[in-house]
């Protein structure tokens, strides 16, 4: 069931390790099918070395297992609630890692500032990081209420689509796309455009963001209706 | 029709990968044969692990596509440009990349100084970074003017010889050359003295550049007229 | 003798070089069997490019070498030390190494302050530095009492289950687990954590520590007494 | 001639890639063969890549190259006034590199602080930067006087043996010892100081150097009359 997805997912998965973007058997993503309502994601604890298709679990969006004896990754609540906002805009796939640069914004409790085009040809505008959770939604279900945190802080400010990656606080970044592949590029940009601003915010703590006129001729280049990346 | 300079800018682009210059499909080298006036440029948004040759875009210097179905990288125009001022001077390649460290440079909306011989020995003098296009250059024709107001950084105070790279405002940088490898070069060099001026802007934020004997020193041994870097 | 266990702490070592920990012939892992007391460790100065099983060197909790011509690791008794002190909570491997961003913490004579999950997954608060030790402890035994000191820095404040590391004051890190694999995977955690920890102290020098109930949680689901965590 | 040494300074400065020292045609390293007197350098201008022996050119220490068309590296007066002045005291290899953080801290005319037993277990004290060259130094002999500026630096405060590096002032790192492989290995870990110390420097502007008495024992234990680091 759902074979295709769950070689995705695993390819997916794998290339956390090839873009540098995990070590251990830390990150995990996931991919939703909408047909079936099914979301496939990694299994817990797993290590890249040896993983293969059979570690990719298969969990329904009330969380059950389907046809495996593994546990689901810890952040699957997180996962599901990712997919119950976004999936009607189009979002097939989640990523989370603990990158470096990205994690140390999150350390910080600051979003991603955009300060260059870099940024602007992929995300619009500042990469949210979210509130602190409260010592009551840490200790009740403190997954499922780190997904409701990210939505939250997505749907205050924009949509998912153009901003597809939110830092949970003190934590570490959640990303996601048009599927899984597409939620692994953004992780990788995202570690990318946070490296950068690191750089600069330590050149020049006082940086503005980039000026409006430039960063919507990079977004709508690539993404808006005249977009003109690309091969049609 | 161009078939050695389509594979030496396909070697080139890839070497973009190599030498850690891009990812995703970000970047483009172009090179520029005098004789018929064409130019060879990466198609639009194409993957490095699977280009080959045929992705080679043999474009005319008012734009049009020549032989191919494929659309020119986006930055054709800018590439344009480019050779339209700076082919006489016999550049014959040019890049573009993300490349962190000099991309954090443009970020900031400041030129590189040159702070030491490894700079001095490529770059005559601090890498300019451009003025800001305004709101009207932007939302028209904005990768021309991307090239003119290149041209018009380097003209206003150097020549595109000794300083072959600049960095467009808040963007990233543009570098060109004696050949497509010659500008990939550069761009290499580039991304390195950016890294070590970045480090020692943040320990010095009132570092001094380079004396001006010493630059010239080493500049000239390489390139000056009595030049005795290398083998003759 | 011990052939399992010098396999796995030969294997150990080796993975410090793919891990990026080491360079040259630094750092050494070692592997304690607690039935029969022994200890198993890297010999002092050799590469990594040829060691072998017969270059892992079985040594006793009183310093003595069994049935090996070659010299054992500098650091065999810091090792012996933690071991006498750590075995009975199950602690079978130690490693230490120079890895750089820890030990730039070390050579700051600061510990690590825990400032997201990534850090609370693995240690329980801040990863402390050692105190500076007396000419005395350093003219003689000096090896010895650097143990010792790492003993006393852990006891005083947590245990070495919950804390799996210290820093040696201007020196570098010393890492334990229950394998010689395991205190690789948490001397690999501490230079990731060390990265971003410097990176957030770089931006904001008066960062906070995370705030207790998050530590606790993430502590907890990977490592207490209902952790849900990796495969049951 | 000199085959055994003309293939070790061969590997030796191939190693220079490996140990990510060195990018295009950049660096060299040197062998002195006390017995002939003559020394083997690397050609100038050569690529790694393509690299042979042939391109190992054997140089009498007067300047005069012999059996060679090849004209050996522009730095070669200054790896001769190096041998002059160090080789009664056992020195056999030199290597120069624009390695990035030691460049750095020649860039900022800084000699790099001893902040950690790291440092002290391979360079006694501060790794010195020299003095500026007067313009006459520059213009005429060039390389000559740098050579001569490092044995000045090196012989008013230390010896060649204790010290087996200088940063030459805004150029880039000089660095020696026993064989060329020896040299590299110092390379390497002046570098890998270099950023430690660059970090420190950053996260504490006031950092103090290494206590003697740890930088004693440490250095001693190597390298004293009573070391036991290694193999017998």
């Amino acid at each position: 069931m759902l074979e295709k997805l769950r070689q995705e997912v695993l390819e997916a998965n794998l290339d956390l390790v090839t873009k540098n973007l995990v070590i251990s058997t830390w990150g995990n993503v996931s991919g939703f099918d909408p047909e079936s309502g099914l979301m496939v994601i990694k299994a817990s604890g797993v290590p890249y070395s040896s993983m293969t298709v059979d570690d990719m679990v298969i969990v329904d969006l009330d969380g059950n297992v389907i046809d495996s004896e593994k546990r689901p990754s810890t952040d699957t609540p997180t996962h599901i609630h990712l997919y119950r906002h976004f999936a009607e805009k189009g979002i097939r796939g989640v990523v989370h890692t603990h990158s470096q640069y990205a994690t140390a914004w999150a350390q910080l409790g600051r979003g991603i500032p955009c300060l260059g085009t870099t940024h602007g040809d992929y995300f619009y505008g500042e990469i949210p990081c979210t509130r602190k959770l409260s010592a009551d939604e840490i200790s009740e279900a403190y997954e499922l209420n780190t997904g409701k945190v990210i939505v939250e802080t997505i749907n205050g400010r924009s949509d998912c689509i153009r901003m597809s990656a939110a830092l949970a606080y003190r934590h570490a970044p959640f990303v996601w796309g048009k599927s899984p592949a597409d939620a692994v590029l953004h992780s990788q940009v995202l570690e990318y455009l946070a490296k950068m601003a690191l750089l600069d915010e330590l050149v020049d703590p006082g940086i503005k963001p980039l000026e409006k006129e430039i960063a919507d001729k990079h977004y709508n280049r690539k993404f808006g209706p005249d977009a003109y990346y690309g091969q049609s």
